[in-house]
């Protein structure tokens, strides 16, 4: 390996979408493209109006901010957790990224140092395995079990001297799987004990299906000793194009993020920024609806799927469903063979576990939050109609 | 060394703004901030009524693009520097960036592994130093001599089996300094002979005095086996908030640079990149006034510094003058007190060395570009009349 880029693989997204250029869809049936784990639709019109406003008269969207981010920001993210969690967050827990895979990077640099090892559940969501590699780090793969859940124990059993964190993401990315409170407990227990640092990245956190708090680790006053959690605004406010996330750890540690992201970005984009603050101090009830609208496209996926023989639901929430494909083929093959003969691009499993590891030739990831229920139906429909020959 | 992050030191702009912060100014003497390598003031109207217009009406600009950057942007920039180096660019040599930190960061990423080497001119710009420690390369410290300017023989004597590549910077950062084209081509040459790669820094190429191309590097059919070049849209259209910049590279190592992006940024910022876009294909004019500008004021700052008697130009142009400061105090000592007791915020010549160089305590960077004439004109009197006790 000559350099740290090329101890890992080419972004599978990128791959995906050449399947999707090399391919010809007719009129009557349109590209059906369930592959993407972002809106597609942009920022509804109040917000879109804020930020032309922010462009054309106010200087500071021009100009760098702070590292770590705006600091009305960073207060509102933290009244809001401290209301949402029931915990306490301070502003100075709070830092502002550009985007929720800068938080992890940022992250990742700031706890580990050439040849320690991070934990990392698979199915994995592959720019986390991909910076691991990166950074000279080892990966150390926690297999999911029953429910696509990864077990404490086992993972206790995994830690060795080198361990520096384990990363869980919940909602999972590509597994859907909303982690229950209890287990995201047990795995911040096990990394308490052990010395470690629980990663916790809830980009999905707004679209959970629980009415209560998705974990209740922000109650624990000693909280900052052990988690740094990561969220994303790409998905709330349909932000992606604009690089907006945040982290929320130990002053001491945001200490240590602020050289990377200053290196690297020196700051997040303001705009985003501005965005996504206006969004959070208006836009709750939309958002409100908007989770309404996932949920229901989320039930209709499952019930779409119990009809489609040959496939399996081993996941499913947020953005996802994670399911086993019936074709008799590995499901990277399947998968440009889907998008040239069903006019459907899904991601394959192959995409998102250890390149070793069988089981990612049986799984998809189906990212059905931008399909309506005709679309779910008319996916359902199209999967049906499609058997290899 | 715990953490990646724990090999480099806190970003230095963040010391001087608490300099400040701590810090009373009277109404009848504000500070003057000469600290500052980037515009305080928004992009020209057309420019932001274009801004509005996208984020109302152009739905891409809210959702992820290409990980290289848009096509059409990449296509006007190698257009662009075909013109004006007279050499060719093809826009797949082209990578869009969220800044060129981040250009920088990738570049070196892309490049070298866990204990390689790279040479950087001192002194150097503090991210530059940053990132090669953060990364575990081993950062080979290249003394400047006469004229600010680095020895291509010295720094072939440097050269090591484990160097991968030469940073340059011009116009330079700190040190004001425009490289001969002459300079340049035999770093190249060296680069070349060698087997590395050139990292050619050319954040402030739309500032230099030269009515000729500041380097024929691009006319050599073979640039792309040699030559990485880094780009800032920030200073130009005055964009720093928005974080765009660029690299021109073959598209074998951009292919590299391609995970790097995915995993830290997914993409640059895209109201950036269609800002970038349109002022390059609309403020051509308005840019050159700029540059006018900006020289007009480095004409004003060399002669003003003539006069101050115990002050030492050193280096001056683009956004910058480097010199040697009066005072019996080190230069960071003797910056902070400059805030205190002159209401003049520079940065030291300590930010811009290794910890072990005792130049940097003598030397301090004056940006000067945001500072009108009458404002140089009272810098000098302010600084001519603060004279240690």
């Amino acid at each position: 390996m000559s350099s740290r880029t090329e101890q890992t693989f080419a972004p599978p997204v990128m791959e995906a979408r050449r399947w999707v250029l090399d391919a010809v869809f007719s009129e009557d049936r349109p590209l059906l493209n369930v592959s993407q784990a972002a809106p597609v639709e942009p920022p509804p019109e109040p917000l879109r109006q804020a930020m032309a406003e922010m462009v054309m008269n106010d200087t500071s969207s021009h100009l760098y901010g702070p590292v770590l981010g705006l600091p009305d920001l960073r207060t509102e993210i933290a009244e809001t957790w401290t209301r949402d969690y029931g915990g306490i967050v301070r502003p100075d827990q709070v830092a502002i990224t550009a985007g929720c895979n800068q938080a992890f990077t940022a992250a990742i640099s700031a706890l580990c140092n050439e040849g320690d090892e991070v934990l990392l559940p698979v199915p994995f969501y592959f720019n986390h395995a991909m910076w691991l590699q990166m950074e000279g780090l080892g990966l150390v793969p926690l297999p999911c079990r029953a429910g696509l859940l990864p077990d404490p124990e086992e993972a206790a059993s995994l830690i060795t001297e080198r361990t520096k964190a384990i990363v869980l993401v919940t909602p999972n990315n590509p597994g859907g799987v909303e982690y229950p409170a209890e287990l995201v407990r047990a795995f911040f227990e096990l990394a308490r004990s052990r010395g470690l640092t629980l990663v916790l990245d809830e980009t999905y956190r707004d679209f959970d299906s629980r009415p209560t708090p998705p974990h209740d680790l922000f109650t624990d006053p000693d909280w900052p000793d052990t988690l740094v959690q990561l969220y994303s605004f790409s998905k709330a406010f349909r932000l992606t194009g604009h690089r907006t996330g945040a982290m929320v750890a130990r002053p001491e540690l945001l200490s240590e993020v602020e050289k990377f992201l200053d290196t690297v970005s020196i700051c997040a984009p303001q705009v985003g920024q501005k965005a996504a603050l206006w969004g959070m101090r208006n836009l709750g009830q939309w958002l409100a609806s908007e989770r309404d609208e996932v949920l229901d496209r989320r039930m209709a996926m499952e019930a779409a799927l119990t009809t489609l023989s040959g496939w399996r639901l081993l996941g499913c929430g947020a953005y996802f469903a994670y399911v086993e494909h019936p074709y008799d083929m590995p499901s990277d093959q399947a998968a440009k063979w889907l998008v040239e003969t069903a006019g459907v691009l899904m991601l394959p499993g192959t995409m998102f576990r250890p390149d070793n590891d069988p089981a990612g030739a049986r799984e998809m990831r189906i990212a059905f939050a931008n399909v309506d229920r005709a679309g779910i139906a008319e996916l359902a429909q199209r999967l049906s109609a499609t058997r290899p020959t």
